[in-house]
């Protein structure tokens, strides 16, 4: 690799959605200088001559976006949780991930310096410099091959999208009886704080964990057809989980 | 009712699960004269002389176990999130139910002052005696019927048990290529937090939200039987929950 810079300076991210988003905010307040383009019919030239170019685009826009790009000492990289550093091979010599383990919404501040930063580069140097940079914004920088940033992101699937939907069908349901959400908070609070110092298969609670038929039988009941389908697998999952424990 | 007491000071737990221990625990601290007895056996004469017997036993024990009472100025409750508190009216003049919405081990601390205690009784004078007794012990006393009761208990099975078999999936897949599940707790703590103050179907995000089909498909294939099962449903139900919004 060409050594012409030693530290990532200017920064152009290419993309209009919660993560071209996230990292222009914070790079910007941490006084990089950053072209934040939102589509590639604004690229020029001038946008390429920078040190590192983020992807923030659909994954199955990545490869469309950088096809022409031939990077001589710019690094390339994407943000995506699912696609390898591999597709970017012919686009630069120097390549890589830089991934934000997060939930992003543009409405909902998050502090940044919190947030997991997987990173991935395609020699030692280019990691060196992505993590560099991934330190100056955050506390928790690791390095992820792409085949872990892959099991990651399907973790936080279940931990983070499927969960998201079970609250939503709980707040739901006491809204039928006109319940407040706040209720259960204590209960939502105990629940992370017992799976982070557990195994959360160990700790299991309710009455799928003590196979109560009657119960789960009286609940189904009073359920929805969509929800009543989610509490019957559910409940045969736990009901299974704990045989095998 | 006779006003025989003004408040709740003698009290008899029957029942040797979660629930009888962590109530044992917090009112002997508290300062009250608690027998806590194990078994129907070991009931004796002047353990049902007392202000307040609870029922913390299963949901199918509870009939049998108060079968044989008569009580006339004893208060009796149960503890369950899906009994009628009507199930004890052959048995007390005065009786109630005492239902703390929390998930308890008796190996995890809680701090009680902030667990809900859900209370209902079958006269006013029975509901003012539980619940000053509820007051005294946690901040957070509900007036709560029996029909809200078990929506509580469903809602708290979707919000508790079934996102903790979720954590477990998560923390398992994690496991398989050596990635610590603390890289996750950034974005469980995000889940909540947007939980708390929006609703969670409408602050969803993910594969299903967008309705991502490459990546779900991915995702699927390197899933084992059982978390397949579980992501196809819920994925399905995200869907379907975004169209309906």
């Amino acid at each position: 690799m060409n050594k012409i810079f030693l530290e990532i300076q200017s920064i152009t991210i290419i993309g209009k959605g919660n993560v071209a988003w996230l990292y222009n905010d914070i790079m910007t307040k941490n006084g990089f200088v950053v072209n934040c383009i939102s589509s590639r019919k604004e690229i020029r030239n001038e946008y390429l001559e920078v040190d590192l170019i983020i992807i923030a685009v659909s994954d199955k826009a990545i490869e469309e976006v950088v096809s022409k790009f031939k990077l001589e000492n710019t690094i390339l990289v994407h943000t995506s949780g699912t696609m390898d550093m591999g597709i970017l091979i012919n686009n630069a010599k120097n390549y890589g991930v830089f991934y934000p383990l997060q939930t992003i919404s543009k409405a909902i501040e998050v502090d940044f310096s919190n947030i997991p930063l997987c990173i991935e580069g395609n020699n030692e140097k280019t990691f060196s410099l992505l993590s560099n940079l991934a330190n100056k914004l955050s506390k928790k920088v690791y390095k992820i091959s792409s085949d872990q940033r892959k099991e990651i992101h399907i973790a936080a699937v279940f931990a983070n999208n499927f969960t998201n939907h079970l609250f939503g069908i709980a707040k739901q349901e006491l809204g039928k009886k006109d319940i407040p959400f706040e209720i259960l908070f204590p209960l939502i609070d105990q629940t992370i704080a017992k799976i982070k110092t557990n195994n959360p298969f160990e700790v299991q609670t309710g009455p799928a964990k003590r196979n109560d038929i009657p119960v789960m039988e009286k609940h189904k009941l009073r359920l929805g057809e969509d929800e009543r389908e989610i509490y019957k697998l559910l409940s045969e999952k736990i009901i299974k989980k704990n045989q095998e424990l």
